[in-house]
């Protein structure tokens, strides 16, 4: 059935605009004034911006780390990013050494394709490189459609690669078309200086942010954009949290190395000094890379509206406080890693954002979709308001008032790193290829709804290839 | 009467989509597929762009310059513009020190209303800042939507300002919400280099180069982006040509200063070298800033792709390489400044931006319309194809090629500096609010029949004020 | 007669050593252990440092600013700075507009010749450049030899010069062989901020250091770098307050150019809260440039350190603060700039710098003698201790502790910038030339003792004319 | 026996100045005019500089490398290095993991102490750390004298340490007050690079460059940098070669980072474009880092002269072509690297630096002997002349030209790097603790006369400990 979003103001990345939107067959159809309602549903957008799903380049939904898994798997997970104005996220599909990567995509399958309400996609995980990983990538890439692979820089002996891993899949990807993404920290340095705290019985969570200072995340950021210089590949930097990285990215960007960056919204609004909350509540607060301090958030939002920094990713890892985050009680890097963000990113960009001046909402709809649909292969299909494209759909309150809490949030943790904040700004209806998700902030959606997306190789489009940089 | 440009692929700064759009009243009325055009009259657009008209922020049409005046007037100059793509101007409105802006400004109505084909706006030049003029200047703003204020570094004893009424200015523009434009040269420099060069019997054209190397751009970039950020104001920096002043404007935006920087096409592809080209043809590339080494074109264009610089400019201003540009011969400095470039500014930036990979081509429609039209507050009257907007549009074969010539061009002028140059693309129609300008490579457009155009004021669109960064 | 400094610690800018030195007819004559002394006085020098004698390249005596004039004059000056351990001051003459240099010179000898106690030199201010100016300099030169000249980017319509008359000065300097010295801060900007915040009533003498903020001086640092590049000619930045203005000077240091920086006691020790005291003793800390926030200090000592800067000059320029700092009650612009620090500069040094690990003995040597020596061309006569050269000497004690104060000061005004502040080490007694001019502490020398000294060319020592690069 | 050099000219770090030298017992008694002369062998150095004799702060004497060993050993080397003006040399003492450390250093005394015909000393390689290696380490500082410890980042599968074990190193050097040495080069990117040339058939010595690109060291130079900063200690790199690598250095110090680097006469003379000499030619100029493109020297030159960069090593490497350099035909990578260098280091940095006024005589002084004698310990027994050091004196004729020669050199090589070479300047004498080794360009010292030199702690002098920063 054909639906009529009337009357709202659309917003893409560039234009802002009020007019309504006819979706057919899921996609949308035409954009105009005084469309032709009369066999269509029609949704009233009055005094609402309409803007495209937003797409979340970084979660790790129903993940193993450190003994435990994360909370939120892609049922709780997908339902919570829909509520927050979430139509795609890409997963991080980890992988083992010595097993083939196609077994661990597998499983990844598994846990998703029942689960997932929006759609989604993955990232995979390269910790070695060898020749059966390289024979199989382009295998990958084309079935799977995966065209983005993640090397880890840091977390010594369990996750971290090597320069050579590193450059390698530099190499790889762009031979194949893919875009490399890194964890930017010196493992060595932060393994070294947590053993020593640890000896010190320096075990609070404060000492996991003492222990992995911002010049580890400067000094991997520096080296991974050299490498990807001398790869001539291209490189997309994971939620960078201080000003060292930021710094880094820039400078390699003005020197014509292909480099992306994404920050997240923990490192835009919350500091160290949560780490030093008493009573092990720290522990919600931490992240790898971890909370800096507070001046470099100055640094970050500039970033954003310059376009040093392109995109923002959740990082959502959700760990209960209770039994989970308490694993670290006594030796902070024993605590899991993460937190539960993946239903706010799109309110907080747009209060702190767009509603402190900060950015402009065309760049919030830059950086919290089309930036990130470009960039992972995801663009036209999503990412955009345009005629042709997938119908996945946010129509937003930009005046509501409310207060972020555990209380009231869709993640299944029962803590919320945000709690008590103030936002302005909340969708209302969600739609994912022109089907409602979330309707008048009710989940309205299907279990196992969401479909697998398979992404376009790095600088293509889906539909063609004749287009050498559309990001 | 309703138009339908059908089949086309619409191209915006952020979009490449097949749809078809509808014309009402000079506006984009609908854009999707299958409109209906039963009453409209249809323009097939199949296998070409459609994208939004460009907006050339920098011309100098009917200028006086060192005892002539610049070849191309408004009729012209327009014309030109229009073949090539164009389909609004903001021309530079001279000044004189000790006179009722209002005066400058009326004449260059005068210059203009009976000859514009297409439409058009003023910034002003700002020589001096006393109390009449800071009084004067809210009220034109108001009055005539003037919003942008150029100051000159360079130019001694002519147009050159001093570091306090860049300050002023600067300041001034703050309060008011205006946007203050540099010439970055240090004219002191200059100005002695220039003499002393006479002095040895330096007068070829190369010395006009090697009179203003790259540091004095540099210095004066540098310098008024630090007054900028002293006055907290915003700072647009014309014509840049070099990697010095670049580094500058990177650098400063990095630390959060407001600042924006365009370069010209002649910066992008052509050389210092062209001024030694012997018989005093050297004499056509004089620009100033000058032409630069060749290594500078690639920092320009990545600092396009980047976003480090934003816009691009044609710095139009034409002199007959007979009889005007003739009048340096014997003495460089005599050398009218300046080219006729306003006709091939899109199709050069498409061929050797596009076309060779180094921008995208929603980029290209950025650089070339609309950050132009968000920066200088005509947006979202013009610089997008979107709903509501005017229909400036150009409809541009990506695949025909031709060789720029002045045997063939539509500038007043008796040279084209980029002569025997091979591009591919070229606008086969253009609308100017939804009439033809030009029709399948043929002007039919009215003489006069340009509107002039009222701009918003820095920051704001032209219907709201509600959107406080909407670049 | 002969004299034998028996027993001390000598110490150059390389070296630090036991042994006996032997004077004769006011040079040092031999350096070695068990020098004969029957026939000569000898000095017990055990526990003590021998320095060769400080050298202040910065000082402002009997100088008339602002409708008043510097409290010390030669004879107050001279004796304080003996006192401190300087054994040579170069002082600024200042020069007239439209007047020929010499008449200035002149002056200057007049004011100095019958009461400098200790060897002293000028450096000229140069406010303007024409034919004559330009004749009259190499005269000068030869003549006078002063061999550095002053030039002003501040204080608007008084001392400022524009950017050609740096310029030139540069290029005249580059053709004679002289070294250009800047006062760096952008004197329009502060200008009119004066103004600004006068209008608004901001009188205080806080308002000193918020109308000239750091950027104004990192900025005409920047420029006047950008300028001896230029020139390919020498520079000199007086008085470098912050960590722009230092930043400045090293990145054109690393590019080539040939630019050195002075800092000054105050910038080291001191911060802009000073100037926030109330009952308007802040106008005891008005310095042009002003003092800075407290973080700045750590970037100016390791400045020192690593050669960034390489001199610490005292800019001694003092007024009382009963009847002329006063002036400026209720018009911050009207406070006579500077203070009295001739006396103190090695102390401070020496106790904030050496004695606290950031600089070490031998750097302590060189900032305050050797390498301004060197610099300004009163090397090897002056700067070191060595066979030949002058004996210009410091006996230090390096362990005694005293407090700094006005009651306790050999300078003519009424109060001390550093009143209260501990040192540990002090000059015991001090030679000029093999004469006491300080001994055990007390003043023995001769009111117009002090020979003016004439000075090489820049990178000339005085004797030859063959090393190129002796700094 | 005492000795008097008469009427030469005496060179310091600091100064340049005529005076007699008396040596009684090996070391310096006395410096002056007209110093007694009856019972002491009088030398007379009319016309000649007077310098410390040199320290040659990086060899590779007798050293294993890639199946072959060194052509120089204690005795060839050594002889050679007094030839050219050098006095002390400190070599390289490799260690294998999991060997007591001590027993390598017992293997360098054997090579050692009955060959070396002047002082020298040993660096200590740092291959692995643990707490064997830890335990270690403080003894060996006291009971060796060893003081600075040497970390490769390159050489995978060789000598390369990862960044945990350069950390740990770091902390170690900063806790017991020893010097830390890096080989900055990315040596997982080299090693991919290098086989990835040999499978495409790249084999000839040009691809030794290639395959280590600038990148790889300036990235691993900031690396280093920034571990040492992590763990406030300090690190001197050695052989830098680029303008990449001494920009690191120079950002590293501006930011209060104590980091010293190291360059060579093959980096300030030679280029890369040596290696693409036909017939296998090119092999003579393998060094690791390589040669690279000629205006890199510039940058080091400049460097050398602001104080970004202090000290030149010769890096002492020496194969024959004939049977070891050319084991590498066929394969670059077996080409073994390093080249003959300890002979002529002084007397290209004489006449390419001070000759050609890149540097001043007392900076050339510094950058050969003084400053790498207070940076490894052995000031003031080494590196300058002053009453009460060593006499370690060169006798140097400045005016002398000749050319560089295998045919001529001392070195057991069968080349010259520098084959050809025309240069200014010539040791004439040489003396070590007081005894000649070259006296009038003949050998006349001792086998085994060199004596093995323990050094002090970083930061500190042989004598005492009381000066916290002498460098």
């Amino acid at each position: 059935m054909k639906k009529v979003i009337k009357n709202g103001t659309v917003v893409t990345a560039t234009d802002t605009y009020q007019a309504d939107i006819l979706i057919e067959n899921g996609t949308i159809h035409q954009i105009g004034h005084n469309l032709p309602s009369n066999d269509a549903e029609v949704i009233d957008a009055t005094g609402k911006f309409v803007f495209p799903g937003g797409i979340d380049p970084h979660t790790h939904l129903d993940m193993p780390f450190g003994g435990t898994v994360t909370k939120d798997d892609f049922e709780t997970g997908t339902i919570a990013a829909a509520f927050g104005g979430t139509t795609t996220v890409i997963d991080f599909c980890l992988t083992n050494k010595g097993e083939p990567l196609k077994n661990s995509i597998k499983v990844w399958h598994d846990k998703s394709k029942e689960k997932a309400v929006i759609d989604y996609s993955f990232h995979l995980m390269i910790g070695e490189i060898n020749d059966q990983v390289l024979e199989e990538l382009p295998t990958i890439m084309k079935e799977e459609g995966i065209t983005s692979f993640k090397v880890f820089m840091a977390y010594k002996n369990v996750f971290q690669a090597d320069d050579e891993t590193l450059f390698r899949t530099l190499l790889a990807a762009k031979e194949h078309g893919a875009l490399v993404m890194v964890h930017a920290e010196n493992g060595d340095v932060i393994d070294f200086l947590t053993k020593k705290a640890l000896e010190l019985n320096q075990t609070d969570p404060i000492y996991h942010a003492l222990t992995r200072p911002p010049e580890v995340e400067g000094e991997a950021t520096g080296r991974a954009a050299t490498l990807t210089g001398l790869a001539d590949s291209q490189l997309y930097v994971v939620h960078v949290s201080c000003a060292e990285a930021a710094r880094k990215i820039a400078e390699a960007r003005s020197k014509g190395i292909d480099i992306w960056g994404e920050t997240c919204p923990q490192y835009l609004v919350l500091d160290q000094s949560y780490l030093e909350k008493p009573n092990f509540e720290g522990a919600k607060y931490v992240w790898s890379p971890p909370l800096r301090e507070k001046w470099n958030q100055d640094v970050l939002w500039n970033a954003l509206k310059t376009g040093e920094l392109q995109t923002i990713g959740s990082d959502q890892c959700s760990f209960d406080f209770d039994g989970q985050k308490s694993l670290g009680k006594g030796d902070f890097s024993k605590i899991p890693n993460g937190g539960p963000i993946i239903e706010d990113r799109l309110s907080i960009l747009f209060s702190e954002g767009v509603k402190k001046g900060r950015i402009s909402l065309n760049q919030f709809v830059d950086i919290t979709s089309t930036k990130v649909a470009k960039l992972f292969g995801l663009y036209p299909k999503k990412g955009t308001i345009a005629v042709g494209t997938d119908a996945d759909i946010v129509i937003f309150d930009p005046n509501v008032e409310r207060t972020i809490s555990a209380k009231t949030h869709h993640m299944a943790v029962d803590y919320n790193a945000f709690e008590g904040m103030e936002v302005i700004g909340e969708p209302v209806s969600v739609l994912s290829r022109g089907e409602f998700v979330i309707r008048d902030k009710a989940f309205i959606g299907t279990i196992g709804g969401g479909k697998y997306i398979k992404r376009a190789r790095y600088g293509k489009t889906l539909e063609t290839e004749n287009n050498s940089v559309p990001i």
